[in-house]
Parts: structure tokens; sequence; C-alpha cells
């Protein structure tokens, strides 16, 4: 799917949202969700998913923009608080050439460390009890002022 | 350098804000500065830097990030409607590990086209009357409502 077309309501995040899907939840507001990767890139990869239904972040209204990129650094700093990464990459794809897999907008928080490449998307799906842990100690550490 | 450490106002983004180095512009306001990277990782990378000067966007105030990626977004559009990319990513780097190379706060737009590997940044330096011309037909786009 490339940047034009239409979106559909029943995507996976869609879906999530709606509460017809489980996810391993890390934080939960009237803007977004946020919740594990399921498919990580390195250990602690954290989506942050726009309660606006819209494929991509081109398309998003300022308002609801602005609402997430705010959630985005307070769960960022609590990425950083819980898993100590010595990095973290905050990255947004929009359209299948860019990397985009799921035409929600979406947005990746992934911890970085040192001498440690990155992981292909989709290489392998994490351990469910590995990712709970790390939702949790995330979860701890967010500061929503 | 890792994610702690303190800012340097001498910086090159940090000149560029203040007019003493060059850069090929792309839009500039009281928030932001916008010009092309001059090791592109893909034809048509943009950069958006604002002029909060603090290293990453962990640290960023709320109405500076806010600011921003609403000119990351408009910026972005622009990019799409001139250089018709089938695909953007817009990703911001925090900390060495993470692939941040200049430690004043910033965000990449990169066309991304079907089927081609994006290049490693700073892989070489882009021909100047072309990122001239980018800039020129991305500046001509932007709608700043």
């Amino acid at each position: 799917m490339s940047l034009e077309g239409a979106y559909d309501p029943e995507n996976i995040f869609a879906k999530i949202l709606k509460g017809e899907m489980p996810c391993v939840k890390v934080y939960e507001d009237e803007h977004v969700i946020s919740f594990m990767d399921i498919f990580p890139q390195a250990p602690g990869h954290t989506l942050v998913v726009p309660r606006e239904p819209v494929r991509n972040a081109l398309e998003m209204t300022d308002g609801a923009l602005q609402a997430t990129i705010v959630r985005v650094k307070r769960i960022a700093n609590a990425v950083k608080s819980a898993l100590e990464p010595d990095g973290i990459v905050i990255t947004q794809f929009n359209g299948a050439p860019a990397g985009q897999t799921i035409f929600h907008v979406h947005f990746h928080i992934i911890p970085r460390m040192d001498g440690v490449a990155l992981g292909a998307h989709g290489s392998g799906q994490a351990d469910m009890d590995e990712l709970k842990a790390q939702a949790a100690k995330i979860a701890a550490a967010i500061e929503m002022r």
C-alpha cells in the first residue's frame, strides 16, 4: 500500500483500540494506546498508537499529532528510565515502501544498545512473559504530568 | 555520546540556527529551521531542527515538541507533493548508539522509493545544485496553515 488509499477500520491496531484484540499494554488514555511490539527490533520495542483513525502521520490532525508526540516523549523517557538503553530511536513509517506494515498510524520507540545491531522487524515473535515484564517496568516509570 | 551529557552550544546545527554556518534551507520560522541533509540517505532527505537548545527529543519541552511535530508533518507533506515518493520515513535519533551524530535535537524526513534500499548516512555528500533544486520544490509545496 502506497501513501494513497483508504483507511481500513478492520486493521489490527484498530481492533486493539476497540478491545477486540489483545496487546501487552504499557499505557492508555483518551488520545493513544501504547503496547509492546510483539515482533521487536530490539528488546523493549514499544509502540504508541493514536486513536485517530488514519493510515499515517501525514494525515493526522494537528491536535491529535500534538497530543500523541507528547505521549511518545513521556513513554520514551519511561523506556529510558526502565530499561537504561544507550540510545533511543523514535521512528514513524508512512507507506509500505517506508517499512509500514499496519496501516493505522503509529510511532516506534526502539531502545538501542552500544554495538548491538537492530534486528529485522518481524524476524521473530518475542517471548510473552518477557514482553509483560518489560511493559510493567515501562508503565511504572511513566510520568504523565 | 550517550543519552546523558551537556548541550554543546557550538554544535553544527546551533551554528546554522545562529546563521554562522550555511544550509540549503527549506523553511524557517520562530520554532524551527528546515534544510536538506547534505549527506542524504535518499534523495530529498530533509531535516527539521527545533530552535530549542537541547540534545534530543527526550529533553524537549512539550510546547517546543508540539510546535515542531506539526511543522515536521507539513514539511513531510510538502516532500510528498514535491518529490512524489512511494513512502516517507520520519525518524529521530536520541544518543550516538541510536544513530545520532549531531547533538542538537532534529527530525529526519526521508523519502522512500519502492525497491530502493536506504543509503548509509554520511556515505557521500550530495551535489549542491541538486539539493538546492529539491529544497526549492519542497519549499514551494509547504502549506503552513
